[in-house]
């Protein structure tokens, strides 16, 4: 299927795989931007990241990206690619539910203000956080939150509360018309039927480390 | 290959695609469990998982456990074998670098404690953090940490540093023999050979549902 030298056709879906590699691409990209560098091989690229040339061959040609014989990829055009394929070349309205620790910490968190993720407004049900201003965000009452999405565009909503009150934010933000959910909350939580939802589950990552260190010990015995 | 009836040969490594599912069939066995599930097809666990029946008894192959014709699968004794896979059937000592929101809230995720994971101290530069208690453990001067580290024998260090502080705490915590590191700092952090290091990159997770958004809506155009 012949493909256009810049964007990708829409009629071709990205495999899952390429899909999770995405982040990985934009990471290293936006490192060797800064790094200044201007291009790199398939060959390199494959090195840094952990996969094969052909693998990153494969990829990039569903970002309609293609390296030249000799020269290979152009950093900044690649990154440029990856990032309108994400979604990048936006901003996108957030609002958060949870002022606690992880709360805070998501809200402080500046690579995302950097990529065009705007946290609108952050709710509580805590009166010793209601009123008070997190990075220059006021802090109001969970009960507003209904009313404030009717009035508000919201495009993510960010669940950082305990578990037990995690399912129910999650019907208050899809009810208001929030149709992308990310989840830092422990819980499975079910959303309506065109509602997306992205989980953060520390607990995996810890999980996958600890087997490693199992693998590694066992081959000391 | 001949499989035994319990555990799984020593010679049989586990593949990196199952390896990467192993948390994910530990928190929904353990949901299953909660909820007094005894047993289960592999049709229905993989229709739970968003995987193929056929993949589910490939998987649960490697950890040497077989479902029985018109049984199916005992829960509680698959969630223990999957346990001990991942290395869940010991405690595992930790040391937080990092005392801000992300620390706090890394240090109060009650997930962890219950799997036997215990935070024994947290180390900050702060004047105004250090001598405060978080969660019953005491936050220590990070000076402090490599005549702490000579002391006790410490499984995994966690860095909830800013990007800056990361590789510099990285090393601190390799060079007292720590040999598991789990990262939340967006930093690339470069480690001795020999050590482990996990990291959670907050921000995969983010532009993975953005693609998400951004595939969802070229439907609707």
């Amino acid at each position: 299927m012949p493909q256009e030298k810049k964007g990708r056709k829409k009629e071709m879906p990205i495999p899952k795989g390429v899909v999770a590699r995405l982040p990985i691409y934009f990471r290293h990209l936006t490192e060797l931007q800064k790094l200044g560098t201007e291009r790199l091989s398939s060959a390199q690229l494959g090195e840094d990241l952990d996969l094969t040339a052909a693998q990153i061959r494969s990829d990039l040609s569903y970002f309609g990206s293609f390296g030249q014989q000799g020269y290979g990829y152009n950093v900044s055009e690649l990154l440029k690619q990856v990032q309108n394929i994400i979604g990048l070349d936006r901003t996108y309205s957030m609002v958060l539910v949870g002022a606690g620790n992880l709360g805070k910490a998501i809200g402080g968190y500046e690579a995302f203000r950097e990529k065009g993720f705007q946290i609108k407004a952050i709710f509580d049900v805590d009166p010793l956080l209601i009123g008070n201003y997190h990075t220059g965000v006021i802090i109001k009452p969970f009960s507003e939150l209904p009313d404030y999405l009717q009035k508000n565009k919201t495009d993510i909503g960010i669940i950082a509360t305990p578990k037990e009150a995690s399912q129910e934010v999650c019907q208050v933000l899809a009810a208001g018309g929030v149709s992308s959910i990310w989840n830092f909350s422990p819980a499975q939580l079910t959303v309506p039927d065109g509602v997306l939802i992205e989980h953060i589950h520390l607990t995996d990552s810890l999980l996958r480390l600890v087997f490693r260190i199992n693998e590694q010990r066992k081959q000391f015995v």
